[in-house]
């Protein structure tokens, strides 16, 4: 056996959860810090389920008619000035070229690709047969972000998917935008297993430009909301402003309705936080790359035939994707610990005990669990498993989540529900002027505002007759 | 019928090439010019391209072990400096940010990427056991280039793929590069049916900082080489730069081997210059989105039967991702150019005559090829129909290339092959300052050394011994 160095996570979740995520990150080799501030390095586990996130939109949005195409990175500091609302939201975050061509003007990297793409709409879009026009793109962004990284959660540079949509009626436009919010809930909830809200945000937490924001929220286990995704019914605002227009059925020139979209790598970020332990990562089943490591216990002696078993074992399992981990200067011990910290959903030990009986061990990585199951039994025993950990996440999730409810009717109830890192449930007069006022006092912002409740009742904070039940909370 | 004005080509590939190029990437509505020099926009058909050829590619690198990352666009301006080589060839085409952190040193964005993933590399190789370490990323790059843009040919930013690996032994590493040649050889002809020549790159053309660079040359019917594909063996050059080491099995401290690998988005542009016509875009049967388009011909009376016989031809063909053109506002003859300028590869014509006999009528777009199909016999006819296109397209673009090469053994014929725009295959000294002569004077450039000719002769130009076969063009 080789040395055998301590890899595991020192610091307990329950105690310091933001030192806990980095080493749950850096240690599982699922992330790591970039020599440049406030950058990541997507390390290839957190890489291929974000390809595995990107495989399972691409085919919702596909059934929309939802085509993906690439547009520059570089926009014209111009374009961010023909939407004032838009301009201003962005401005402080944004990157500069130093590199200028004579009387050129200067160029941003795109924080967000409104008024790069609207500016080619505004070319291609002539008739009512022209539109809807779905168009996506799956890119980086960058946003100057002053405070610290957090792996994920707030970057630099991350990854996402935006989709900017034109259509002639507003009724298409926001049945869209509302369609999207369910494909990324299930992103979320039956491909992540993170339970979110749906629900509308307030003018003050309204994208830059938009006339509506309908985002989902989750609720994560230090009392921090997360914003894991947006789509805006932008209205005919950036029409306007970019000139996009088409002449309708009766040859009248008309402005076209848009909303745009976009999740990012933060959904990884928001796993993390969810669903792993003090173990290390726990990959849901449906997001992770490889859902099975056998991990072969052997001697000297009886190791050609263990390898060759678990090499047989692995055969049966490659709809799995099943890791294999042959090392002979590690310890089983120390392989099943390496493994809990990479977060592979399902472990196998195979030894010659089991070999003798036909049989395998099944470890679950989310409780440990251990089982002896037939090698003829293996595949569906094996799916089940898989089945029953992606669903008893998400419930256990939901469980910690709806747990922290608490519903207030006053603000003295708010500020303890604070203190306490509840997730709020209010009654809100949803006035800009009454949200700053509570952001000052108590550093919470709305999350968003319940689209399936109405309210009779009055703001908790203000007084006046509440415009809708919405939810309150620290954030990401 | 609405009013239907001419959408095609106005010019012809063989009068003005490049014109016509531009007409064919516009027109075809494949690509667009973006608002900011020298950058491009890349429309749905050419994205989807670009996600089969990332789909083929990908099951190729994952079976040699290679996975995908994501690291930061921004590198130190330090980094580059690491390599000297390296730094002195990228130097003028760098695009750098403004923002700057107190003290911190200025931000370029990427050019290619070794010097920001070797910097990680440092940090997570430290034993023999982290090795080979196979990591390839899919992203943007700019490169401020100064001359104009061509479209997917020459622009400041584009897409691609770089692949950066570590070995304990240089024949490990070579021994991968070469494959990763290979494997680029499949994706230009297998795929996107353009021949192409394998070979090495001489000093002069070699890659900044690498000790032998590998590339594969198509050639384009205006009489210009073009590099699609390099792979290069960077020797232990940046593993020294950059401190990569790691400690072998006798516990002493090496420095392992390196190779880098990319292909662009400049394969697109090579597929459009090889096949496509005067009457628009004409895409591969294997990289097209959709391999048919089906066109009912019907009048008002008969509209309702055709569309429905339309659908069910549509159904037998869903593997295909047939497209159908309902539009009953443009004359199957407008309908068939403008499919004949999008480049789909297979037409099928569908009208009353047809659906009485129920058969259909097929056109090939490479060739305008007629032929009548029983419905019954549709899919087998279809599937060997792609086939026949994809074969012939490849044999076609071959043949054209291999006319145009010619031997040649000394300098007056070399540049009158040139001035004929020839592809020149000669005996080459493949000394750097040879080479210089010969651009300066005729504008040609080396292409690659043949791996596996030899030659005995005398260089055509400086007369000394022969290092190579090698192949000569002026080049995009």
């Amino acid at each position: 056996m080789g040395k055998e160095k301590s890899i595991g996570i020192t610091v307990k979740k329950e105690e310091d959860m933001a030192e806990w995520y980095t080493q749950v990150c850096l240690k599982s080799g699922f992330a790591d810090y970039a020599p440049v501030k406030g950058c990541m390095v997507i390390r290839p586990v957190a890489y291929a389920c974000w390809e595995n996130l990107q495989k399972f939109f691409n085919e919702s949005i596909s059934k929309m008619g939802v085509e993906n195409a690439y547009f520059p990175m570089f926009i014209p500091e111009s374009f961010f000035k023909k939407e004032q609302e838009h301009a201003a939201g962005f401005n402080p975050e944004v990157a500069w070229i130093q590199n200028k061509d004579d009387n050129q003007e200067r160029l941003a990297i795109r924080p967000t690709s409104e008024t790069i793409m609207y500016d080619s709409y505004s070319k291609w879009i002539r008739s009512h047969r022209d539109l809807p026009l779905k168009i996506n793109q799956w890119c980086n962004i960058v946003r100057w972000e002053v405070q610290d990284v957090k792996l994920f959660l707030r970057s630099r540079e991350f990854l996402w998917q935006e989709g900017h949509c034109v259509y002639e009626t507003e009724k298409e436009c926001e049945d869209d935008a509302l369609q999207i919010l369910e494909e990324y809930r299930k992103v979320a909830e039956d491909l992540l297993a993170i339970p979110v809200i749906k629900g509308e945000k307030t003018t003050k937490e309204r994208f830059a430009g938009a006339k509506r924001t309908f985002t989902i929220e989750a609720f994560m286990p230090d009392g921090k909301a997360l914003q894991l995704g947006t789509s805006h019914n932008l209205g005919q605002g950036f029409a306007k402003a970019f000139d996009i227009t088409y002449m309708d059925k009766n040859e009248k020139k008309q402005y076209p309705w848009q909303n745009s979209w976009g999740i990012s790598t933060r959904m990884l970020g928001g796993m993390i936080l969810t669903h792993s332990d003090n173990k290390g990562l726990v990959l849901p089943p449906k997001i992770a790359p490889n859902k099975v490591v056998i991990v072969p216990i052997f001697k000297e002696e009886n190791k050609k035939n263990i390898i060759l078993a678990a090499k047989e074992v692995k055969e049966l399992l490659l709809d799995f994707k099943p890791k294999i981990d042959e090392r002979d200067y590690y310890s089983p011990g120390w392989k099943f610990n390496d493994w809990e910290l990479k977060g592979i959903p399902l472990r196998i030990e195979l030894g010659p005990r089991e070999l003798e009986k036909r049989e395998i061990v099944l470890a679950r990585r989310d409780t440990g669990e251990k089982k002896s199951v037939k090698i003829k039994d293996l595949v569906k025993e094996v799916e089940y498993a898989l089945n029953v950990i992606q669903d008893d996440l998400f419930e256990k999730a939901k469980k910690a989540r709806d747990d922290s409810i608490v519903e207030i009717s006053n603000y003295d109830e708010f500020k303890r529900a604070v203190e306490e890192r509840k997730l709020i449930k209010t009654n809100f007069c949803c006035e800009e002027e009454c949200e700053n006022e509570i952001k000052d006092d108590t550093a919470a912002t709305s999350r968003c505002i319940l689209m399936d409740e109405k309210t009779k009742g009055t703001c908790f904070h203000c007084g006046k007759k509440a415009k809708g039940v919405v939810y309150f909370a620290k954030n990401y």
